[in-house]
């Protein structure tokens, strides 16, 4: 067994657990056909959104203004890409933009999510650290059933990935050393990050996060701890 | 339906959902009997050891100094409760002391939580609001099989009930108006706090919590929203 000693698992989200680019264009497509933008790509509307969301991330990780969820970072871009798709965020009222804020509550898990997670949890405490904020985690596992054991992350560690802090303080919440506990992503920023802050880490690409173009994140870029092909491979190579 | 329009049920945990007094004393036994204390009574001894859970929060609750966690308040309060019962806590080994204090991590829960838990979460979401930390919660459930939805409380909000940031932050990282949520508790202390914060209250008395000789919280002291007998009676009453 490739991680000897780990009691936690933790889980990057977007991406990792759930498939936020056709999630997102699924529920995007009724709203820009509402709005006179029915000949846009929903596609490329999640794209546009997301592209916002590091540098959104950013103005808080380098101090400029302070803790913010991501509900509400989330909220302010879909503000500021609305006029790119022919939309006055004016003119929508602030209900549906409420509402449609909401769809990253709304994600579906990769397929494999849900019985690797329920396989693992049986051996070790399973819990995400997203930089989604807790009510968006919960709502998102309560509609896709992911088993979390609790919902760890940016806003208990009132930090970004991949800020130190963000892990550093969700160890010492789970008051553990970094040995015992694995970083899961697929995304070789993140786990670069949490093993600089001693965590152990596994790789499970996911080659169509962003769609069929995809050209990161595609392969490991470091020896990783472990490398799987699903979470269910993961629960293989962890013996469970 | 009592309960119109509740999203969240959050729940005390120490007497309202476990037992702390007997598996305090389950677990306290084998230690004093090995450090010559074997003729106290191990309920007296659960008894003296929660008897200083309160003024230690008071500590933290009044500003006399920074928030830490529960672990650590029940670490010093062992410490301190030793001598009364003739063991010097310097001549026991550190890391014996760190397993008995991990004794809170595993108490069980009354016996109609499981199954009275389970009924709520298919509605609602439901989350320990407690004074305890979060990995305390997190063991806790892992072995009790406490199906929560994430682990909320204290730790999260920095604040220590019936503080009333405890309950505002907590609805603050819910995302929910007050009205929205249910304070879940055998203690009418909690309860009227709650309340004073605009949440909801379910009242479920817990006759035994305290042995049986318990004078306090056996009959609800307001008009609480719901009074039930147990967990499977509050399910009853949310109609679930």
């Amino acid at each position: 067994m490739a991680l000897n000693g780990i009691r936690a698992l933790v889980f990057d989200v977007f991406g990792t657990v759930v498939d936020w680019r056709s999630g997102i264009a699924r529920q995007a497509g009724p709203f820009l056909a509402r709005h006179g933008a029915g000949a846009a790509d929903p596609a490329a509307f999640a794209d546009a959104w997301r592209k916002l969301y590091d540098p959104a991330m950013n103005a808080v990780r380098s101090g400029q203004r302070p803790f913010v969820r991501l509900d509400v970072l989330h909220r302010e871009n879909l503000e500021a890409i609305l006029p790119a798709f022919g939309i006055a965020p004016a003119r929508v009222p602030a209900e549906e933009l409420t509402e449609l804020n909401l769809a990253w509550h709304r994600l579906d898990p990769w397929r494999d999510v849900v019985p690797g997670l329920t396989r693992l949890k049986a051996r070790y405490i399973i819990a995400p650290l997203s930089n989604g904020n807790l009510i968006l985690m919960l709502d998102m596992a309560k509609r896709a059933g992911l088993p979390w054991d609790a919902i760890l992350g940016a806003e208990l560690a009132r930090a970004y990935k991949p800020a130190p802090e963000a892990y550093l303080r969700t160890l010492d919440i789970l008051a553990m050393r970094p040995e015992e506990v694995c970083m899961v992503a697929a995304h070789n920023g993140d786990l670069a990050a949490a093993r600089g802050c001693g965590l152990r880490t596994a790789f499970v690409p996911r080659p169509m996060e962003h769609g069929p173009g995809q050209t990161k994140d595609l392969q490991p870029e470091q020896d990783w701890d472990v490398v799987a092909a699903d979470f269910g491979a993961l629960a293989d190579q962890l013996g469970v």
